[in-house]
Parts: structure tokens; C-alpha cells; sequence
């Protein structure tokens, strides 16, 4: 048994490295011309620049998020494209109002301001703010062990940190991320009259992070409103609580939500010269939050997404598929950009062979992960080679993106850009999340990789799968 | 023949994956205990804080240099190491003395102000200053081409740029560093009276960048004052000029040499439990330039090589050779501290198996160039599944680190730490290289791949070499 998995394992080697080097002359010249042109001629940086020094936070349904709908459209037209269009869609409009005010009280009269900002989706709290004790928690569950009784009455602090040492700093998001999304509502069920979520942030900081939270089927009237700390405020409550058990906790949010709103999704195709009915994606989402002005999330994304449509351009390649930008509304509260793109692909018959999505920051590329089959898998790991001088070494299996994800279907390869994520969530929903914080180089080295790969998949085709079915 | 290829390759890629397989276990844990000690209790970041904002830059001869190595020093003998101490070490006591003040002066009257500083090693300008016409180049082989009828009288504007689109910026870097080295002695022979360079930066921004030069065999009568002027600046003089050739360029800047002074390397030791006499060093270099803090450059070398002692004590593991933490004085003008330590070294006939320097900054390490024989260099690259977990991959022959180049000699093995080089040359040699462009979770990945580097080849030696000699 030994024998024949060293047999295979040498089978599957020398294929890789044969198909490797075969592909390596022609396609390396392309990928030099690639990198080449991003970084010395890169449009991304001078969008980004433009989607957050003149245009700013682009929360769904703002004037901003419209803003930039109409800023990209306008520049993808100016790329000489084969079509750009606005592809209409419904989103939720949740205003954040006048800023927010939070305070501990630790004796009559002895308060300490906090940094706080409420969590996206959430009620206001009464005009006069709210005011009560705290339970400090570590999990959604020990909301069951703690009981109405202790919870009744209180505001409940979730608290469990981002753990530190995972190497990839997304799984320790995904491990904390539930206080924030289901925090509310598991808390109202035991009684509780609001929450604070420690900050989903590595580093610490004064910078509260927001996001998304969702009250599941609670009724309205049982909704609590709910906010996040900052990293620091976290701990200097819990640190004080030890000491002082009985402190209240006030804080004062104006948030609303109104009705829905007509909103876009961007697109822009190069059609395909012999696939023209293929079609291959390349996007980010347009939509960010308010507090910062979305560079990394995911202003970096979309400018990266439109540069790869120009670099193909400028570089004098022809697509056989059609390649399309897409540049997706509401990612961060409804994902209803990314299935609408999805709904109308399915009504259009539109065969969808590929889509590749770029939103964990504009730092540094590191590789990418692919939502795929063996076979296709197979072949993306032979083009490894061709990426070893640009630094990026990073091919594994995996998620990809959430805009994507509603193009899911048997035979489609879905891949998310993978960039160094080490300070991706010290500025992610957060007022550091600014364009001072994106590297030129690094959101330029970005593009270029995901050129390349679209270059790639596009030469190459998509293997042996349902969507490879000839047009 | 291609079939012999392909069948040593095979052979080669089949020892490597069992070689890989069979250190996987034990080692795999040992390399988990190492980063998770450093990313939930290391110490770097705490010594990187005091050396940072608590002492600031430490120019060689500086009081903030010896605040360094008395600090330092003072923190090792906290780990319980079995030796510390220091070694006496004359160095150069450059001063900048009052702040550089420079500007462009288009028309009589008209001046505006540029950000220049002096380079490490310049004489100062005359006391009121200096003012003359500019000729910019691009080379100092373009110096000959203009002669001295063009040069006279005239200051050196050199102003070729790092080049972008090089992946490795240490390549943009070496290939731009002849400039600000040696561009005062070789403007000097044509008769110009100053030089301004284009700062070492591919950023944009207004930061000039210091850093060594030299007058070669000048004669002291014959020096003239060198500069370094931001990016921005850069190009606004290029661009002034194309306007306005005629006009005049005034700098004032006060610096001076001063006599050597003595200062120290900083060393401790765990001695080896099987090969006491056999030597295994980390370093980085304790001296830094005077305009930031030194956080990246190198302070970042420097704590990130103090805690791979503290971690190999605190997960329990006893290496066989003596390791040492080296850290050098005086890297950045005149290498006086690593020279020093190799001369020590052969004194007493010390037998130095591997050296190992960060001085690339603290940012996310991707991995470590070697400069060492194909044996080792084998071995070395048998290890990379173990690193893989923590996205470490860039395992290539190289340069190691300028500290510890003196130590090298047949049979030694010299490694560099290479983090991410994308935003290095953003803060390098100046104001902009403080504490806060350092990351927490960044830094302490360095220290932990060094520490896992040195526990590897302390465990399985160094092959086939003349350091090998048993002892």
C-alpha cells in the first residue's frame, strides 16, 4: 500500500511538473506583462483614492452607496468595454442617525465614556438612552447556564475574544462572529434589555466595529438594541466589573430602518471571442459601512475588480469566454446584490463557468481559494510555477466569496482572492478603515494576481464539469 | 537524457515528501507550541514599545544607543539565559545637529520650502548654507557624459527612482543605493559643491530617507554636502527644473563627525547540552537611524531575536548547540559590531555553525534566504511542510544580513529572515519608521518562524561541512 501511494505520489508530481513547465514560457511573459502594467501604470489606487477621499463610507441606500454606483459606471465606460450596464436591485436602508453616546457608571455620579457604535440592523434605544446592569458572557450558550433570572433586566456584554493564535485571522472571526450576528436575539429570548459585542479586532484599540446582526423571527416588539466596544473599552468593562459587579452600562443609539430602496449593481463585459455565451466574473462589493470610508472593505476589491477588465485590455489579451466586472450592492447587510446577479443569470440562462471575488483587503496577495472540483483544482495547481516569482503561493481549497456564493452550481469554480489578512480586522467596519491604511504596491500586486488568473482560466477553460458544456 | 531528469526529479520530490513526513509529528507540535507562545504571550512587542517610545532612534555614539544596550541588556538577564554580556565595540559618532533646512528659490524672491535631510556621513554645508544651480541625472555614469563644464559649481540632483515594478524591493532598492552611497565622491571629482537624492522610497510622500554614504578616498578639503529629498520633492524639483533649468537649489545642515566612541554589542547565551562548543546565533542590529524610532529598522530584528531565547525556554526545549541572541551595534555606518563579533569569533576560535539576522522589518514573514551549500540548503528545504501551517514559504537561496556576513567561512549556514517587503522602503532611514507601523500579530509571526528555524536546525545540525567537525 505504501508502494503504490509513492508510486501515485510520484505519478502526480512529475504531471505537475511536466504540465508546469509546459505551460511556463508562453504564459509567463503574459503574467510579466500583467504585474508589469499594474505596477507601473495601475488604475486601482487612483479609484480608490476617488471612492474614498471624494466619495467616502457607501452604506447601502446612502447617497454615497449612489454615488458610487454612478462614479464606477462612468469610469468602466471610459474603458472601452464591449457593454456596461446597471443591473437594478432592491436593498435595506438601516441609518445609524446622530452618533452614539455610552457611558459606565460605577457609583452615583462617577461615570467613564466608552466607545461604542451600534451594530448594523439594530434598533435605537429609547430617546433617553438606556441605562442597567451588565452580565458579562463568553458565548451564546452560556446564556442558557446563566438563566432568565441572572439575564432578566440586563444588558448582556459578549465578550469572547478573537483568538490570537490562529494563523489565519478569518477563522478567528468566523469564531467569534455569532455574539455579534445572534447576540441580540439569543439574549431578548432570556430577558435581556440590550448588548454590547466585544469588537471583532486583533489589536488593541479605541475603534468600535460594526456590522451586521440579524433579531432571526423576534418579534418587534421584543428587539433590544445592540452595540459593539472597542478592543480597549472591552476590557477596561470587563476589567471594572470584577471589581465593581453592580456598575450600569448607558448607552444612547438613533438608529432606523426604512423602507427599501432601489439601488445597482455595476457590471462591465468584455465578450468573449469564441465563448461568447461563457461567462467568467470577476467582482467586489460596492456597499460598505459607514464608519470608515471602505477602502480595504471592499473599495479595494472593486477597484481591483474593474483593473483586472483594463489590464487585460492594455496587456492586448483577447478573452475566448466573456469577462465580466461585477460590482455588487449590499454585501454587508442583505447580500441581495450578489443574488440578484445570481436570480437574473438563472433567468437569462446565463452559463456561468467561473467567478472570482476579491474582499478580505488590499494588502498584500497571498493566493487564492477555490470553491471547485478535483479536476479543476488539479490544473489551477499545475499554474502554481507561473506564480512563484510574484510571491504568491497560496492555492488551497476553500471559501470564496459571499457575493459569489449564489452562483453555486455543479461544475463552476469559485475562487476569493487571498491577501495577508494579518491587519485585515484591525480596520475592518471600523473609522480606520481608511485609504491611508492601502499600500499602493500591495492593492496593485492584487490586481495583477487576479488578472492573471482570470488570464488563466480563461486560456485554459474550466474542466470536465457541467458548465463546460460546448456553446 | 530528459528521462535521467525526469527520474532524479522524481527521486529528489520522493525524499523530500518522506523526509517531510517522517519530522512531521514531533516536530509539527514543537512548531505549534513555538507560535502559539509567541502569538498569546510574546514579548517582542512590550520590548519593541520601550525601545521605540521609551528611547526613540539610536544612531551609533548616540545616548540612546547606550540607553539600548544597557536596556537590553538589563531584559535578558531577566530570561535566565546562562550568559549575558557585552562586547566592546568602537564606533563613528555621526551628529546631525540642528534640523536640515532647504528651498527651491525659481525667481528672486521666490522660494519654496523643501523636506531634505543629511545623509548619514555628510559634512555639514557652510554656516549660512548653500545655493547653486542644479543638473539632475539619473546615474552616476551619466556624470561623465555631462563632464565638468556642465558639473562645476553646480549641485548633483540624482534622481533615478526605485523601480516598480521589481516583486522583491530589496532588488529596487540595490539597484538605486549607488546614488546616495557614492554619488558626493563621484560629483565631487566633476567639480559640483553639492548633491540632493532622490529618497530610497517607492511611496509618494514627503519623508526624506537617510542612510550611509561615503567620500571613498576624497580628500577632506574635497567633501561636499549630500542630501536626501522626499519623493514628492523629488519630482517637484525634476519638474521645476523642466520649467525653469536656471534654477537655484539651497540646503543648510549643520551635521558633524565626531571621534569614535566606545560602545557594545549585547549577547546572551543558552549553552548547548551536547555541543556546548558549537555556535548558533540570532541577531538583529541595535543601532538605527536617527530620524524615527527604528521600529522596523530594526528594532523589530532586535526584540524579535531576544524572545527566540525566551521561547525556546518557555516550550521547554534544550538545544544541543550553544544559541546565542547577538545585537549588533552599528550596522547602519560602518558595520563596526558584526565586524567585531566575527574578529572575536576567530580569536577564540569559536565555531560558529549557523547565524541567522532579521533586519528586514517587522511585517508578516513569508520566509528566509540562505546563503550555505546544496547539503544543507537540502535539508533546509525538507522542512517547508512544516512551516506551511503558518503560510511560511519562501525557502531560496541568498543573502542572509549584513551583521553576521563577517562570520561567513566554508561549512557555515547564513540565513535571513524575509518578511513581506511590499511597505519596507515606506518607512526605511526615516521619520516615518516609528512604533505604530509595526503590527503586533506581524511581529510576533517573525519571532516564532526564527525561533522554529533555529529549534530545526539545532536539532538536526548542520551537514557535511567543515563547522560539522564533531567536538
Amino acid at each position: 500500500m505504501k508502494k503504490q501511494i509513492s508510486i501515485f505520489t510520484i505519478l502526480l508530481l512529475t504531471t505537475t511538473v511536466l504540465f508546469a513547465q509546459k505551460v511556463n514560457k508562453e504564459d509567463s511573459i503574459q503574467l510579466r506583462k500583467i504585474y508589469n502594467a499594474s505596477l507601473l501604470d495601475g488604475k486601482s489606487y487612483d479609484w480608490l483614492d476617488h471612492l474614498s477621499n471624494k466619495i467616502g463610507g457607501r452604506l447601502s441606500g446612502s447617497a454615497n452607496a449612489e454615488k458610487a454606483v454612478k462614479y464606477t459606471q462612468a469610469e468602466l465606460d471610459k474603458l472601452g468595454l464591449d457593454k456596461v450596464w446597471l443591473q437594478p436591485v432592491m436593498v435595506p436602508k438601516w441609518v445609524r442617525g446622530l452618533k452614539e453616546y455610552s457611558f459606565m457608571e460605577t457609583g452615583p455620579g462617577i461615570t467613564s465614556i466608552m466607545d461604542i457604535c451600534a451594530l448594523g440592523g439594530s434598533v435605537a434605544t429609547p430617546n433617553a438612552g438606556l441605562k442597567a446592569g451588565v452580565i458579562e458572557v463568553k458565548s451564546l450558550e452560556e446564556l442558557a447556564v446563566l438563566g432568565k433570572e441572572k439575564i432578566q433586566g440586563k444588558i448582556v456584554f459578549y465578550n469572547r475574544p478573537m483568538q490570537a493564535d490562529l494563523i489565519h485571522t478569518f477563522e478567528a472571526y468566523g469564531g467569534c462572529v455569532d455574539q455579534r450576528y445572534s447576540g441580540a436575539a439569543e439574549a431578548a429570548k432570556y430577558g435581556a434589555v440590550g448588548i454590547v459585542v466585544r469588537s471583532m479586532n486583533l489589536r488593541q484599540d479605541d475603534f468600535p466595529h460594526t456590522g451586521a446582526m440579524s433579531y432571526g423571527d423576534l418579534p418587534e416588539s421584543q428587539r433590544i438594541p445592540a452595540c459593539a466596544i472597542s478592543t480597549n473599552g472591552a476590557d477596561k468593562l470587563s476589567n471594572t466589573l470584577k471589581l465593581i459587579p453592580n456598575l450600569n452600562f448607558y448607552f444612547k443609539q438613533n438608529c432606523k430602518v426604512f423602507p427599501d430602496v432601489q439601488s445597482h449593481n455595476v457590471i462591465g463585459e468584455i465578450t468573449g471571442s469564441k465563448y461568447p455565451n461563457k461567462y467568467m466574473i470577476v467582482g467586489g462589493h460596492l456597499d460598505s459601512w459607514d464608519l470608515g470610508d471602505g477602502s480595504h472593505d471592499d473599495g479595494a476589491g472593486v477597484v481591483q475588480s474593474m483593473d483586472v477588465l483594463r489590464l487585460l485590455k492594455k496587456t492586448g489579451y483577447k478573452p475566448e469566454h466573456s469577462i465580466r466586472v461585477v460590482l455588487f450592492m449590499n454585501e454587508e447587510n442583505g447580500l441581495r446584490g450578489g443574488r440578484e446577479y445570481a436570480t437574473q443569470a438563472n433567468l437569462k440562462k446565463e452559463n456561468h463557468v467561473f467567478a472570482l471575488e476579491s474582499d478580505s483587503g488590499g494588502f498584500t496577495p497571498r493566493g487564492f481559494s477555490f470553491d471547485c472540483d478535483d479536476a479543476n483544482f488539479a490544473q489551477i495547481q499545475s499554474w502554481e510555477q507561473l506564480f512563484k516569482p510574484y510571491l504568491i503561493h497560496y492555492f488551497e481549497k476553500g471559501g470564496s466569496g459571499a457575493d459569489i456564493g449564489p452562483l453555486k452550481k455543479d461544475g463552476i469554480v469559485l475562487a476569493g482572492l487571498r491577501p495577508d489578512s494579518q491587519r485585515y480586522f484591525d480596520y475592518h467596519h471600523a473609522e480606520s478603515d481608511t485609504f491611508d491604511a492601502v499600500n499602493k504596491r500591495e492593492l496593485e500586486l492584487g490586481a495583477a494576481t487576479m488578472t492573471s488568473l482570470i488570464y488563466l482560466m480563461d486560456k485554459y477553460g474550466v474542466k470536465n464539469s457541467a458548465a463546460q458544456i460546448k456553446n
